[in-house]
């Protein structure tokens, strides 16, 4: 069992019990601990604390520098918050240490597009200490930014790109529809815009910034616009309920524009219920260039599970690498794990290539 | 201009024309010269050769060995042939002289599908000496493998894929018309078939071998069935006319079992006008697994175009990878060269990463 890639998972919410789940799956995986930041964990069984019915006899810990020191993990999947500043100390405390990290904190998915000296000083750490440090999602870091780069691949110019995601909140509890508004008056969407309590979507300058860089392109400046959703039906979920006039959802959008041309747009409407209005779900990407590409996927990749795959599907690829920081367009393309036996392929490989 | 990286290409038809064309739009690429198999091109003039209306002061060479001593090239592009055994003395030629090198033999996309020993020499040789090599191209290398891989990616579990890319042979000359036994009357396509005249798409094991390397899967067999695309209307190319009952095209597909059990089926008819049928061109892939997915493009992404353009775009994955074997599924994305002047963003970096 020498051969398993030992993990530890930050996080013990909706995103780090999926993680942690997934990993118990993949024969080539050794979950070996879980730190949660809420006080009130400590010492929980694992198994319970991530939703199984039985003991792992692991307990969750609330330290991180004992759980690593005790469970010596290759790699560290951090599932904990959203933004460079509140992933920064769990970052720097892991790679001080050696430790791989993937983080699918949005920010972490292109730090440069926050603070370019950020994400200089993640990788000089990172190349300081051995460690490589990943961040990636479903979005940011796969629909609106690596799968684009990929398809642009295939052109010998590109002129401009157009993509959508169009997606249904049903499933997200009171959080995720907070912060985009559901339920509101459209008053109390337009001040929740104001006060920063309706933030849309978090990853938009991520993505442009990747595909940007990706590219070679400099651009000139990003705009973004938030707009209401406003429902003509009633639409109801667990958490919330819409009556007609109210808020469904937000329709969040961003532009990037180059040389005072607009270059790339991605368009994400986010609301609960959209086919109560016709809306179908979706994955679309368009590149006007050479040649003309559009590929589209219904209904939309789910975002919570893709998240959590991606994530764990990352690692033979994270451990692999070289020590730096990488965004998911600097590594190769991620695959599913399998849930076999074929140990041996994803066994910790020596640093400094894929082979 | 030190920094720009010197390619040459090997081959001066169709395919290798069109990469040299594009090469030249790229600040950051120089070409510094061409070898064709063909005598009768030693000595014209590079720019005459591929079509350019303008003599680029570069002559032609059919002598690869003076070639490269002469330009000192980062990396070559072999678009000369299909096969391993046809690609084997100009790539090991190359390599023992440290040349990266991108082929789009059809073989090269996955070498270990036609010989592992083969593959196992060619990234032993490619580590001593110092080289990178990667097959690439639209199929293989792309649609049917690199795009299904990236997207199981997303996937917790993958238990069946299916993908089709129905295109249109109608841009195509008679070589490849010929392949696919279009204009033959049924009784002479079963002939076809039986001599090898008849070959339909080159790729499909390589494709499945890719794939299921990624995957973790080992695969009890691979299965193709080449099935004759009888024409009910007339259809007609500047090289060829069918008339109903004669053969528009082929219907090559292959399945992929494992464990028993249908894992991977690959679907590919080529044709001409596939229109005139009713048949709408496109690439699509579904992955049963968790979650499902459904991807499609239309029309189809233009083959020979995308091999092109991949080949140029994967130049500065392969000069910045640290030396041997690769396979699409080994590298970082391909992303779209500017055409701009962003020079320092792919100058030729040090051995050993992205960064």
């Amino acid at each position: 069992m020498g051969d398993l890639i030992r993990v530890v998972v930050l996080g013990t919410g909706q995103m780090g019990s999926g993680i942690a789940r997934l990993i118990l799956r993949k024969p080539a995986l050794q979950l070996v601990g879980a730190c949660a930041r809420r006080r009130e964990r400590d010492g929980i069984d694992l198994g319970l604390a991530i939703g199984l019915d039985r003991a792992l006899g692991i307990p969750v810990k609330t330290d991180l520098v004992a759980l690593i020191d005790q469970t010596q993990p290759h790699v560290a999947i951090q599932a904990t918050c959203s933004t460079l500043d509140d992933a920064w100390q769990e970052l720097s405390l892991l790679i001080e240490r050696g430790i791989n990290v993937i983080s699918i904190a949005e920010e972490m998915a292109y730090p440069a597009a926050k603070s370019p000296s950020r994400a200089a000083a993640l990788h000089q750490l990172a190349v300081n200490h051995g460690a490589s440090v990943l961040g990636t999602g479903i979005n940011p870091g796969f629909v609106l930014d690596l799968l684009i780069i990929l398809l642009t691949g295939v052109c010998a110019e590109v002129e401009a790109i157009t993509a959508r995601r169009i997606n249904d909140l049903s499933p997200y509890g009171p959080t995720v529809l907070a912060s985009q508004g559901v339920g509101l008056t459209p008053e109390a969407f337009a001040r929740g815009l104001q006060n920063g309590s309706v933030v849309g979507h978090i990853g938009f300058e991520q993505s442009l910034r990747m595909i940007a860089a990706a590219l070679g392109w400099d651009l000139d400046r990003i705009e973004q616009t938030r707009e209401p959703i406003v429902s003509k039906v009633r639409r109801e979920t667990p958490f919330v309920t819409v009556e007609p006039g109210q808020i469904a959802g937000c329709l969040h959008a961003a532009t990037a524009y180059r040389q005072g041309r607009t270059v790339i747009r991605l368009i994400h409407p986010q609301q609960i219920h959209p086919h109560l209005e016709g809306v179908e779900t979706g994955d679309s990407i368009d590149i006007k260039g050479s040649p003309y590409l559009h590929i589209q996927g219904r209904p939309e990749i789910p975002g919570g599970q893709a998240t959590e795959a991606l994530a764990v599907n990352m690692i033979p690829r994270v451990v692999g690498a070289v020590p730096g920081l990488y965004c998911m367009a600097d590594l190769p393309v991620p695959a599913a794990m399998p849930g076999n036996a074929n140990f041996s392929r994803f066994a910790r490989q020596a640093k400094g290539g894929w082979r």
